[in-house]
């Protein structure tokens, strides 16, 4: 299975291919994928004229934030990559050094917390929502560079308490996770799925 | 017990009193206390030329930050006012308008957050700590220009895992609560307190 060797032609082809079946790969990942370095990859990239991470999730982004009802967007943190409002959400952050404890290098928990928390709300439902408990596991440290991908889905709606599960990945580990009750400030339209 | 009319003069040796007894206290807070206004206070401290909020807290946080090993001070949400290594904690953050969700004017979830989780790691005596698991509620909201008191205390020591306990207050309403476990990353001195 290993892509060393391809001809550059094929491994532009198939470059193409992937980041359009998976457009949140970063360079780093796509270079491990097709061993080869991160900056053969930018090249490829400058040639065929495919946008960096950031773009490419930027575009998608755009579409999810006018469906988001809850939180003004500028304060989700990450960017909103999928929604389908009280089902589910997914948001991407790109860890940087800004974000870490100096003296682990490892990303603040604040930082993690905030993404999930953010993409929790913004994945509701209702005009205004508020975080009521929220019961959290650290399972692996996060490093500076590393792109965290979380996933939020709506397990349970009682009265005006949404029940929110966000999972966060990198690489498809989980890293973290967290269980999440909202209550839903919306009393006169959002009483009736008890 | 109004202090309504008191004497300027009472007042203001009252206000010395009061200040030395508890120094965390803000100009809104001293209003509310002699029942006079924010711009009294002003200016009698200006009188009396007794620093602002800021200053005393910077005064008697100075002290505790050298005491801090397990995370930079410069990370400490807030100020720390109070220390005692894997004993308790208290750090104080005075809210802005910049902390709140622009659709509640409510404090961010994460910020109150933050403080608490910094606090925790800051109350442990270890090189490093790293929070593994935390369960948290948030009891009422919190508006900008509040003033958050948390305050840490240490429950439970086993092996490398410490337990750590922060309650958040407003006017010593509780307005926060979190249950951290945090790993602390020094097996070779830490381990003989199971």
């Amino acid at each position: 299975m290993s892509k060393r060797g391809l001809s550059k032609k094929t491994r532009q082809m198939l470059l193409i291919k992937t980041i359009a079946e998976d457009p949140f790969l970063n360079d780093e990942e796509l270079a491990e994928k097709f061993n080869v370095s991160v900056q053969t990859i930018r090249l490829d990239r400058m040639e065929l004229k495919l946008p960096e991470l950031r773009e490419r999730i930027k575009a998608v982004a755009e579409d999810n934030y006018a469906k988001v009802r809850s939180i003004d967007v500028a304060e989700i943190v990450g960017e909103l990559v999928d929604l389908e409002l009280d089902k589910r959400g997914i948001s991407i952050l790109e860890t940087t050094n800004k974000m870490t404890f100096g003296k682990t290098k490892v990303i603040r928990g604040d930082i993690i917390f905030a993404q999930a928390n953010s993409l929790a709300i913004a994945t509701i439902d209702a005009k205004v929502a508020l975080t009521g408990v929220a019961n959290i596991k650290y399972k692996l440290p996060v490093y500076a560079g590393q792109k965290l991908v979380a996933k939020a889905e709506v397990t349970r709606v009682r009265g005006n308490k949404k029940f929110v599960f966000v999972r966060t990945y990198v690489k498809q580990k989980e890293v973290f996770r967290g269980k999440f009750i909202l209550v839903s400030l919306e009393a006169e339209d959002n009483n009736t799925d008890t």
